[in-house]
């Protein structure tokens, strides 16, 4: 069993983006961010449902081993979505009724939320924990002994880092410079202590490190 | 003419450490931000007049190119040394009497200091100036013709950066995490635009980042 995280950055480190508005609660430096990442075959297929589409290159090998193995994932409320709407009990998250999970997800919140059971095999589950008991509920709950994810976002994947809780992390830095938001490194000073890490850009300009145990 | 950057910055951007002593004023930091270029052939020879030793992969392809086609250099005052070495007329810069210039160096000071001529050819001319006007004088002085590169330290790259007069920019990043510093990034939002960037791996671990017009 191995705890991983992707997460995609700007070369300033960034991993959140700030120009949200209500009507565009991802917001536009988000879309740059992540563009090559949705622009996959396998963001496509996996995420949006549509199929015949995508980049098949470096970013689509990223993008694919992203989900591949997974048996549990752990994510913050904000990526779950609820700081947007937190005062809907039918919030199921971003990803509509097929999400791309199929295994348990841990939401760390302070809020009590019952367990929603998706029709695709996901099941999310609501808990207020520190990254160690989070990580154990997701251990005993991984599907097949799988992986599993710390999904996001920034905060979350930096209370795991530092509690040295992560086996391999992938970053996707993307060569733009946003200037704010929730920096991955702050605060992780000597973070590749212990780790091997790797690089290797893709055909979009994406520079894929990895950091593995 | 163009005008070129070097830099080697750390994964969270850090172009300079802090931990400098009057022992050791470069520091520890210092030591891994920029080993991989400093065991170069290119750095070995050029630098330090070494021959015979030194790695011949992808960190030197970038070396070789760092000093390949220049005329003249601006640097800062902390770059020179002159904030460790205030009150040494003597004071001569790192680099011994073989220095690895041999063009015009500009070194931007609010002190009055005497130009300095190197046997090999170096001349260190001292002056306080916008980036605009220091870039003039070093166009001017370019010997052949050849490219004016902005040497550093990082606050003198980013003047020339805001200032819209930086035409391409290598850095290499090393991959290590240093969590303070002075930041290559830090208030240059949107800097990729009007720049093409691509990157390339090296054998060590840093990945080379080019911004080019």
């Amino acid at each position: 069993m191995v705890v991983r995280v992707d997460l995609n950055i700007s070369l300033d480190g960034f991993a959140t983006t700030t120009d949200q508005t209500p009507e565009d609660p991802f917001g536009q430096d988000w879309s740059r961010l992540v563009g090559p990442y949705t622009a996959t075959r396998t963001f496509r297929e996996r995420v949006l449902h549509e199929s015949g589409g995508g980049t098949t290159g470096v970013d689509d090998k990223y993008a694919a081993a992203y989900f591949e193995g997974i048996g549990a994932e752990v994510m913050g409320a904000g990526m779950f979505g609820l700081h947007n709407f937190p005062d809907d009990p039918a919030w199921k998250g971003w990803w509509g009724d097929e999400t791309p999970f199929r295994y348990p997800v841990f939401v760390l919140t302070h809020t009590d939320r019952e367990p929603i059971d998706m029709s695709d095999g996901t099941r999310f589950e609501f808990l207020a924990a520190s990254p160690q008991e989070a990580l154990a509920r997701a251990v005993d709950a991984a599907a097949g002994g799988g992986d599993v994810r710390i999904g996001g976002g920034p905060t979350v994947v930096k209370s795991f880092l530092a509690a040295g809780l992560v086996d391999r992390m992938h970053v996707g830095i993307t060569p733009i410079v946003l200037g704010r938001g929730i920096s991955l490194w702050d605060g992780l000073r000597g973070l590749e202590d212990g780790y091997d890490v790797s690089a290797e850009t893709a055909e979009s300009g994406v520079v894929h490190l990895t950091f593995q145990r």
